[in-house]
């Protein structure tokens, strides 16, 4: 039996919960504990004790022995599925080339996409979670975060984030667009005719595009990211994990 | 035959050279063709049309049909060289909980460790190689730059780098040896016991640290992370990388 530890379907926690909706029976073969942000659930000891930066997703592996049952960042889970759980549907490309270019897909949104999009985001929704706090109530949550760069974040979502920074990520918002947009006006999927978790990983990221980027993404700028979001969403997989996974937000 | 893209033996272009040279013999299963930083040869043309993203290293693999033969991005390649050309060496655990942890610090390498090394190795050298162009070769030199992060920062190499982004990369270079550090006290190599990717990616930024870091780098408070720099570097094939490909610096 597998266990994901993480939020709600979106960003990081979408990825390996796409991943495994897609491989598995819910419920039989996985289940996934729902942990809630608006406590900040995952700064909890408990959830500590499992992994010690404090950030979903986190897959637990009833196979692993106890202590080495955990695997933590979420494009790493998605590769550990393909690995250590193969099934009739691969979600890694059948060339090793493709698997390469796969790779340099969620490479980047790692490195660069979800970044960007992420600031934004917590500008503009997560930033609600902190505001009302009294100071003494604010240190405390900030004190039980382990990751020195997300205390930091928190401190901003609080403070408001320089404009300068929003703009910076603004613009790359723009870019991304653009270079998923053109990679997908001549190719059904990002990388080797298949969907795979090239798709998945950078779907977990683009789906927060279609509310509140009206300038960015429409039919007329950017039609072929619309489509193949659009063909993701009707997954049967992806239709039931949003039918059974309820959202935060 | 393989033919490796790359600059001399440092950072990124260190990571598949040190794959290389661990499973294969160099000269007649691999060749590096070396390009001249000094010259900018990573943003002329003829590389361009090789990778449009202008960054060494890039693998050129003769079993791949043309037009779809290279594959780039470091760790990419690194991953690559096990799945499409397997050996006797193998460069990741055996286990898959194993490999997921080897892929927890190639991630941590190329989202955190590295960057930091990197403005700072910019900051004190590669900065040299714009200080003296007129104001025309440089605007030259940054208009054959194809990604827009890559001119902003040798803008900031030439002008200077802020003080504040210095002190903040220094400060995550300190974390960086803490954390390297530390795990090595209890295990003899990053992960699964064994030597694998997640060394040789570390190790290729880490070297950089054994010069111009000594009041972070020492034998008092890094001792574990100088034994498994000097392990890597009495290896073989590291031994005989360091001979045969030449340094620029």
């Amino acid at each position: 039996m597998l266990k994901l530890y993480s939020f709600g379907p979106g960003a990081n926690s979408l990825k390996p919960m796409l991943a495994l909706f897609e491989k598995f029976t819910f419920g039989q073969q996985f289940t996934v504990h729902q942990l809630n942000p608006r406590n900040f659930e995952h700064h909890a000891d408990w959830f500590k004790a499992l992994n010690p930066r404090g950030q979903v997703p986190a897959l637990e592996d009833a196979n692993l022995p106890e202590g080495a049952n955990i695997i933590t960042e979420s494009t790493v889970i998605c590769e550990y599925l393909e690995d250590a759980h193969p099934t009739a549907v691969k979600l890694r490309p059948t060339s090793h080339y493709d698997v390469a270019q796969m790779r340099c897909w969620t490479k980047w949104v790692d490195e660069y996409f979800c970044w960007c999009v992420s600031t934004i985001g917590w500008h503009r929704h997560v930033s609600t979670m902190v505001k009302d706090l009294s100071e003494a109530e604010f240190e405390e949550v900030v004190a039980r975060i382990p990751v020195f760069e997300q205390q930091v974040k928190w401190r901003r979502a609080r403070e408001g984030f320089p404009a300068d920074l929003l703009d910076e990520e603004m613009r790359k918002v723009a870019v991304s667009v653009r270079k998923l947009d053109d990679h997908l006006a001549d190719n059904e999927w990002l990388a080797g005719g298949v969907y795979s978790l090239a798709d998945i990983c950078n779907y977990s990221t683009a789906a927060h595009l279609t509310m509140g980027y009206d300038e960015l993404v429409n039919t007329e700028d950017s039609p072929h990211l619309l489509r193949w979001i659009d063909q993701i969403k009707a997954r049967p997989a992806v239709v039931e994990m949003y039918a059974k996974v309820p959202r935060e937000f």
